[in-house]
Protein backbone atom coordinates (compact mmCIF):
# COMPACT_ATOMS: atom_id res chain seq x y z
CA UNK A 1 0.00 0.00 0.00
CA UNK A 2 1.46 3.36 -1.15
CA UNK A 3 0.70 6.85 -0.01
CA UNK A 4 1.78 10.18 -0.92
CA UNK A 5 2.22 12.90 1.69
CA UNK A 6 1.93 16.47 0.56
CA UNK A 7 2.99 19.16 3.07
CA UNK A 8 1.71 22.66 2.29
CA UNK A 9 4.82 24.30 3.73
CA UNK A 10 7.67 25.26 2.44
CA UNK A 11 9.40 26.17 5.80
CA UNK A 12 12.53 24.11 6.54
CA UNK A 13 11.33 23.45 10.31
CA UNK A 14 7.87 23.26 9.25
CA UNK A 15 5.69 21.32 11.95
CA UNK A 16 3.44 19.90 8.40
CA UNK A 17 6.33 18.43 6.82
CA UNK A 18 7.63 17.25 10.21
CA UNK A 19 4.17 15.43 11.01
CA UNK A 20 4.54 13.44 7.15
CA UNK A 21 8.07 12.65 7.90
CA UNK A 22 7.02 11.45 11.38
CA UNK A 23 4.02 9.80 9.41
CA UNK A 24 6.47 8.34 7.22
CA UNK A 25 8.32 6.39 10.22
CA UNK A 26 5.03 5.21 11.89
CA UNK A 27 3.50 3.70 9.30
CA UNK A 28 3.08 -0.14 9.63
CA UNK A 29 4.38 -2.97 7.97
CA UNK A 30 3.20 -2.81 4.56
CA UNK A 31 2.47 0.99 4.24
CA UNK A 32 4.84 2.61 2.60
CA UNK A 33 4.63 6.61 3.45
CA UNK A 34 6.30 9.13 0.35
CA UNK A 35 6.58 12.49 1.51
CA UNK A 36 6.66 14.76 -1.90
CA UNK A 37 9.60 16.24 -2.29
CA UNK A 38 8.98 18.82 -5.30
CA UNK A 39 6.63 20.54 -4.24
CA UNK A 40 8.70 24.32 -3.75
CA UNK A 41 9.56 23.49 -7.37
CA UNK A 42 6.33 23.16 -8.93
CA UNK A 43 5.18 26.14 -11.39
CA UNK A 44 2.57 28.34 -9.94
CA UNK A 45 -0.81 27.00 -11.81
CA UNK A 46 -1.07 28.39 -15.55
CA UNK A 47 -4.40 26.72 -17.26
CA UNK A 48 -2.35 26.96 -20.82
CA UNK A 49 -0.36 24.72 -19.89
CA UNK A 50 -2.67 21.79 -18.41
CA UNK A 51 -1.69 20.01 -21.30
CA UNK A 52 2.21 20.40 -21.72
CA UNK A 53 2.69 20.91 -17.76
CA UNK A 54 6.13 21.69 -16.64
CA UNK A 55 8.29 18.91 -15.47
CA UNK A 56 7.69 18.57 -11.06
CA UNK A 57 4.14 18.78 -12.07
CA UNK A 58 4.27 15.81 -14.18
CA UNK A 59 6.35 14.25 -11.28
CA UNK A 60 3.55 15.02 -9.09
CA UNK A 61 1.12 14.02 -10.97
CA UNK A 62 2.84 10.18 -11.84
CA UNK A 63 3.25 10.61 -7.96
CA UNK A 64 -0.37 10.98 -7.04
CA UNK A 65 -1.60 8.08 -10.03
CA UNK A 66 1.13 6.12 -8.41
CA UNK A 67 -0.22 6.31 -5.21
CA UNK A 68 -3.37 4.29 -3.56
CA UNK A 69 -4.13 7.21 -1.72
CA UNK A 70 -2.92 10.78 0.01
CA UNK A 71 -2.29 12.49 3.40
CA UNK A 72 -2.10 16.04 3.36
CA UNK A 73 -0.99 18.39 5.89
CA UNK A 74 -1.41 22.10 5.45
CA UNK A 75 -0.96 24.98 7.61
CA UNK A 76 -3.66 27.83 7.91
CA UNK A 77 -2.05 31.46 6.20
CA UNK A 78 -4.49 34.23 7.31
CA UNK A 79 -7.37 31.88 7.56
CA UNK A 80 -7.04 30.88 4.28
CA UNK A 81 -5.52 27.24 2.72
CA UNK A 82 -1.21 28.38 2.03
CA UNK A 83 -1.08 29.28 -1.36
CA UNK A 84 1.66 26.48 -1.88
CA UNK A 85 -1.02 23.73 -1.09
CA UNK A 86 -3.99 25.53 -3.51
CA UNK A 87 -0.92 25.70 -5.93
CA UNK A 88 -0.42 21.74 -5.83
CA UNK A 89 -3.73 21.14 -6.17
CA UNK A 90 -5.08 23.80 -8.98
CA UNK A 91 -2.56 21.41 -10.77
CA UNK A 92 -4.43 18.12 -10.22
CA UNK A 93 -8.21 19.61 -10.67
CA UNK A 94 -8.30 18.09 -14.37
CA UNK A 95 -6.12 15.26 -13.92
CA UNK A 96 -8.60 12.32 -13.78
CA UNK A 97 -6.69 9.66 -11.63
CA UNK A 98 -7.22 12.74 -8.52
CA UNK A 99 -10.88 11.64 -8.67
CA UNK A 100 -11.97 8.67 -6.14
CA UNK A 101 -8.42 8.73 -4.71
CA UNK A 102 -8.79 8.56 -0.80
CA UNK A 103 -7.74 11.40 1.11
CA UNK A 104 -6.84 12.26 5.16
CA UNK A 105 -6.15 15.99 6.20
CA UNK A 106 -4.19 15.98 9.00
CA UNK A 107 -4.86 19.32 11.07
CA UNK A 108 -1.32 20.24 13.25
CA UNK A 109 -3.07 23.19 14.64
CA UNK A 110 -6.99 22.68 15.71
CA UNK A 111 -7.58 26.21 16.08
CA UNK A 112 -7.27 26.88 12.51
CA UNK A 113 -10.44 25.84 11.06
CA UNK A 114 -11.09 28.39 8.40
CA UNK A 115 -7.95 26.40 6.13
CA UNK A 116 -9.47 23.08 7.10
CA UNK A 117 -12.80 23.69 6.29
CA UNK A 118 -11.66 25.25 3.03
CA UNK A 119 -9.39 22.76 1.57
CA UNK A 120 -11.58 20.20 2.35
CA UNK A 121 -14.56 21.81 0.11
CA UNK A 122 -11.59 22.01 -2.29
CA UNK A 123 -10.83 18.37 -1.96
CA UNK A 124 -14.11 17.63 -2.07
CA UNK A 125 -14.78 19.68 -5.31
CA UNK A 126 -12.56 17.96 -6.87
CA UNK A 127 -13.99 14.43 -6.26
CA UNK A 128 -11.15 13.09 -3.25
CA UNK A 129 -12.46 10.90 -1.21
CA UNK A 130 -12.40 12.33 1.88
CA UNK A 131 -11.89 9.32 4.47
CA UNK A 132 -13.13 11.08 7.66
CA UNK A 133 -12.04 8.62 10.32
CA UNK A 134 -8.31 9.17 9.07
CA UNK A 135 -8.36 12.97 8.94
CA UNK A 136 -7.38 13.84 12.53
CA UNK A 137 -6.46 17.35 14.16
CA UNK A 138 -3.39 16.55 16.27
CA UNK A 139 -2.65 20.05 18.60
CA UNK A 140 1.07 20.27 17.75
CA UNK A 141 1.65 24.19 17.33
CA UNK A 142 3.35 25.42 19.89
CA UNK A 143 4.03 21.84 21.41
CA UNK A 144 7.60 22.43 20.39
CA UNK A 145 7.93 18.45 18.83
CA UNK A 146 10.35 17.91 16.19
CA UNK A 147 9.70 14.29 14.24
CA UNK A 148 11.68 12.43 16.74
CA UNK A 149 9.29 14.54 19.23
CA UNK A 150 6.86 13.62 17.12
CA UNK A 151 7.78 9.94 17.04
CA UNK A 152 8.30 9.50 19.95
CA UNK A 153 4.85 11.20 21.54
CA UNK A 154 2.58 8.45 21.81
CA UNK A 155 -0.38 11.21 22.06
CA UNK A 156 0.84 12.09 18.76
CA UNK A 157 2.72 8.65 17.08
CA UNK A 158 -0.82 7.17 18.10
CA UNK A 159 -3.82 9.13 16.37
CA UNK A 160 -0.72 9.04 13.22
CA UNK A 161 -1.20 5.24 13.02
CA UNK A 162 -5.07 4.86 13.48
CA UNK A 163 -5.25 7.79 10.44
CA UNK A 164 -2.93 5.77 8.22
CA UNK A 165 -4.64 2.39 9.10
CA UNK A 166 -7.95 3.72 8.25
CA UNK A 167 -6.61 5.71 5.01
CA UNK A 168 -5.22 2.36 4.05
CA UNK A 169 -8.58 -0.01 5.03
CA UNK A 170 -10.59 2.68 2.74
CA UNK A 171 -8.02 2.46 0.12
CA UNK A 172 -7.87 -1.46 0.06
CA UNK A 173 -12.03 -1.52 -0.04
CA UNK A 174 -12.00 0.50 -3.24
CA UNK A 175 -9.03 -1.29 -4.78
CA UNK A 176 -10.74 -4.81 -5.99
CA UNK A 177 -13.28 -2.51 -7.52
CA UNK A 178 -10.95 -0.62 -9.63
CA UNK A 179 -8.82 -4.34 -10.40
CA UNK A 180 -12.09 -5.69 -11.37
CA UNK A 181 -11.07 -7.05 -15.35
CA UNK A 182 -14.19 -9.82 -15.24
CA UNK A 183 -17.69 -10.10 -14.59
CA UNK A 184 -18.90 -10.44 -10.94
CA UNK A 185 -22.48 -11.46 -12.19
CA UNK B 1 -4.45 58.42 -6.74
CA UNK B 2 -2.29 55.38 -7.90
CA UNK B 3 -4.02 51.65 -7.78
CA UNK B 4 -2.09 48.55 -8.34
CA UNK B 5 -4.74 45.84 -9.80
CA UNK B 6 -3.81 41.88 -9.02
CA UNK B 7 -5.21 39.46 -11.42
CA UNK B 8 -5.52 35.75 -9.72
CA UNK B 9 -4.91 33.44 -13.47
CA UNK B 10 -2.15 33.48 -15.59
CA UNK B 11 -4.20 32.25 -18.78
CA UNK B 12 -3.76 34.57 -21.81
CA UNK B 13 -6.67 34.94 -22.09
CA UNK B 14 -8.02 35.21 -18.73
CA UNK B 15 -11.28 37.09 -18.15
CA UNK B 16 -9.85 38.19 -14.65
CA UNK B 17 -6.86 39.95 -16.49
CA UNK B 18 -8.72 41.45 -19.18
CA UNK B 19 -11.57 43.01 -17.03
CA UNK B 20 -8.34 44.39 -14.84
CA UNK B 21 -6.51 45.81 -18.03
CA UNK B 22 -10.13 47.24 -19.29
CA UNK B 23 -10.47 48.56 -16.06
CA UNK B 24 -7.01 50.98 -16.30
CA UNK B 25 -8.39 52.04 -19.32
CA UNK B 26 -12.02 53.16 -18.05
CA UNK B 27 -10.24 54.65 -15.28
CA UNK B 28 -11.45 58.27 -14.42
CA UNK B 29 -8.55 61.46 -15.42
CA UNK B 30 -7.01 61.05 -11.89
CA UNK B 31 -6.95 57.74 -11.29
CA UNK B 32 -3.54 55.13 -13.04
CA UNK B 33 -4.38 51.59 -12.57
CA UNK B 34 -1.00 49.65 -13.02
CA UNK B 35 -1.76 46.13 -13.70
CA UNK B 36 1.43 44.06 -11.78
CA UNK B 37 2.63 41.71 -14.31
CA UNK B 38 4.83 39.63 -12.09
CA UNK B 39 2.16 37.05 -11.11
CA UNK B 40 3.41 34.75 -12.44
CA UNK B 41 7.21 35.01 -11.71
CA UNK B 42 6.62 35.11 -7.72
CA UNK B 43 8.35 32.17 -6.21
CA UNK B 44 5.85 29.90 -4.27
CA UNK B 45 5.57 31.50 -0.55
CA UNK B 46 8.31 30.33 1.44
CA UNK B 47 8.38 31.87 5.23
CA UNK B 48 12.09 31.14 5.48
CA UNK B 49 12.53 33.86 2.79
CA UNK B 50 10.31 36.24 4.04
CA UNK B 51 13.20 38.98 5.48
CA UNK B 52 15.29 37.74 2.34
CA UNK B 53 12.42 37.98 -0.51
CA UNK B 54 13.09 37.03 -4.24
CA UNK B 55 13.19 39.57 -6.62
CA UNK B 56 9.40 39.74 -7.73
CA UNK B 57 8.29 39.34 -4.49
CA UNK B 58 10.47 42.59 -3.33
CA UNK B 59 8.92 44.24 -6.80
CA UNK B 60 5.18 43.41 -5.53
CA UNK B 61 5.90 44.84 -2.15
CA UNK B 62 6.98 47.89 -3.60
CA UNK B 63 4.57 48.32 -6.05
CA UNK B 64 2.13 47.19 -3.08
CA UNK B 65 3.47 49.94 -0.89
CA UNK B 66 3.55 52.84 -3.58
CA UNK B 67 -0.25 52.26 -4.46
CA UNK B 68 -2.92 54.24 -2.69
CA UNK B 69 -5.11 51.11 -3.13
CA UNK B 70 -5.81 47.65 -4.91
CA UNK B 71 -7.76 46.19 -7.21
CA UNK B 72 -8.28 42.30 -6.94
CA UNK B 73 -9.80 39.51 -9.44
CA UNK B 74 -9.55 36.30 -9.20
CA UNK B 75 -11.00 32.74 -10.69
CA UNK B 76 -12.57 30.48 -8.50
CA UNK B 77 -10.85 27.29 -8.78
CA UNK B 78 -12.42 23.39 -7.45
CA UNK B 79 -14.47 26.09 -5.36
CA UNK B 80 -11.52 27.63 -3.55
CA UNK B 81 -9.34 31.01 -4.14
CA UNK B 82 -6.88 30.22 -7.23
CA UNK B 83 -3.53 29.28 -5.96
CA UNK B 84 -1.88 32.32 -7.92
CA UNK B 85 -3.60 34.67 -6.20
CA UNK B 86 -3.44 32.85 -2.33
CA UNK B 87 0.82 32.63 -2.75
CA UNK B 88 0.78 36.55 -3.83
CA UNK B 89 -1.61 37.22 -0.59
CA UNK B 90 1.20 34.78 1.36
CA UNK B 91 3.70 37.03 0.55
CA UNK B 92 2.02 40.14 1.30
CA UNK B 93 0.88 38.52 4.93
CA UNK B 94 3.72 40.13 7.53
CA UNK B 95 4.72 43.28 4.67
CA UNK B 96 3.53 45.71 7.33
CA UNK B 97 2.20 48.33 4.44
CA UNK B 98 -0.51 46.08 2.82
CA UNK B 99 -2.43 46.89 6.31
CA UNK B 100 -4.92 49.41 6.31
CA UNK B 101 -5.11 49.64 2.06
CA UNK B 102 -8.16 49.96 0.82
CA UNK B 103 -8.98 46.99 -1.38
CA UNK B 104 -12.17 46.30 -3.92
CA UNK B 105 -12.74 42.59 -5.25
CA UNK B 106 -14.39 42.25 -8.64
CA UNK B 107 -16.10 38.68 -8.85
CA UNK B 108 -16.27 37.93 -12.66
CA UNK B 109 -18.26 35.08 -11.97
CA UNK B 110 -20.74 35.60 -9.13
CA UNK B 111 -22.02 31.90 -8.98
CA UNK B 112 -18.17 31.18 -7.67
CA UNK B 113 -19.02 32.10 -3.98
CA UNK B 114 -16.64 30.23 -2.27
CA UNK B 115 -13.73 31.70 -3.38
CA UNK B 116 -15.11 35.12 -3.32
CA UNK B 117 -15.71 35.30 0.08
CA UNK B 118 -12.72 33.06 0.92
CA UNK B 119 -10.57 35.87 -0.73
CA UNK B 120 -12.63 38.56 1.53
CA UNK B 121 -11.83 36.63 4.62
CA UNK B 122 -8.47 36.40 3.80
CA UNK B 123 -7.77 40.01 3.03
CA UNK B 124 -9.81 40.93 6.64
CA UNK B 125 -7.94 38.59 8.39
CA UNK B 126 -4.56 40.88 6.99
CA UNK B 127 -6.01 44.07 7.95
CA UNK B 128 -7.12 45.10 4.08
CA UNK B 129 -9.95 47.57 4.26
CA UNK B 130 -12.46 46.20 2.43
CA UNK B 131 -14.25 48.77 0.35
CA UNK B 132 -17.87 47.75 0.01
CA UNK B 133 -19.06 49.77 -2.58
CA UNK B 134 -16.22 49.33 -4.98
CA UNK B 135 -16.62 45.51 -4.51
CA UNK B 136 -18.74 44.60 -7.67
CA UNK B 137 -19.69 41.60 -9.31
CA UNK B 138 -19.61 41.64 -13.18
CA UNK B 139 -21.07 38.08 -14.63
CA UNK B 140 -18.51 38.23 -17.50
CA UNK B 141 -18.16 34.14 -17.36
CA UNK B 142 -19.22 32.95 -20.55
CA UNK B 143 -20.20 36.47 -22.10
CA UNK B 144 -17.64 36.05 -24.54
CA UNK B 145 -15.98 39.49 -24.19
CA UNK B 146 -12.05 40.46 -24.50
CA UNK B 147 -10.69 43.41 -23.09
CA UNK B 148 -11.88 46.26 -25.95
CA UNK B 149 -15.77 44.03 -25.08
CA UNK B 150 -15.52 45.12 -21.84
CA UNK B 151 -14.80 48.57 -22.35
CA UNK B 152 -17.61 49.44 -24.81
CA UNK B 153 -20.08 47.16 -23.06
CA UNK B 154 -22.20 49.88 -20.86
CA UNK B 155 -23.24 47.30 -18.03
CA UNK B 156 -19.62 46.24 -17.81
CA UNK B 157 -17.73 50.05 -17.91
CA UNK B 158 -20.46 51.62 -15.80
CA UNK B 159 -19.88 49.34 -12.63
CA UNK B 160 -16.04 49.26 -12.89
CA UNK B 161 -15.56 52.83 -13.05
CA UNK B 162 -18.32 53.09 -10.54
CA UNK B 163 -15.99 50.91 -8.35
CA UNK B 164 -12.85 52.55 -9.42
CA UNK B 165 -14.34 56.10 -7.65
CA UNK B 166 -16.00 54.66 -4.50
CA UNK B 167 -11.94 52.96 -4.13
CA UNK B 168 -10.36 56.31 -4.67
CA UNK B 169 -12.94 58.23 -2.58
CA UNK B 170 -12.03 55.84 0.27
CA UNK B 171 -8.36 56.03 -0.54
CA UNK B 172 -8.61 59.55 -0.39
CA UNK B 173 -10.99 60.06 2.79
CA UNK B 174 -7.92 57.82 4.25
CA UNK B 175 -4.65 59.87 3.34
CA UNK B 176 -4.86 62.91 4.90
CA UNK B 177 -5.01 60.74 8.06
CA UNK B 178 -1.33 59.06 7.04
CA UNK B 179 -0.26 62.75 5.67
CA UNK B 180 -1.37 64.88 8.95
CA UNK B 181 2.39 65.55 10.56
CA UNK B 182 1.21 68.32 12.41
CA UNK B 183 -1.50 68.66 15.37
CA UNK B 184 -4.88 69.78 13.94
CA UNK B 185 -6.79 70.64 17.02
Amino acid sequence: MKLLALSGSLRAASINSALLRAAARLAPSGIEVEVFGAMGELSLFNPDRESDPPLPVVRLRRAVDAADALLIASPEYAHGVSGVMKNALDWLVSFAPFAGKPVAVINASPRAAHADTALKETLRTMSAVLVDEACVAIPLLGAGLDEQGMVDAEAVAAPIQRALEALCREAARRRPLDDATFPLG
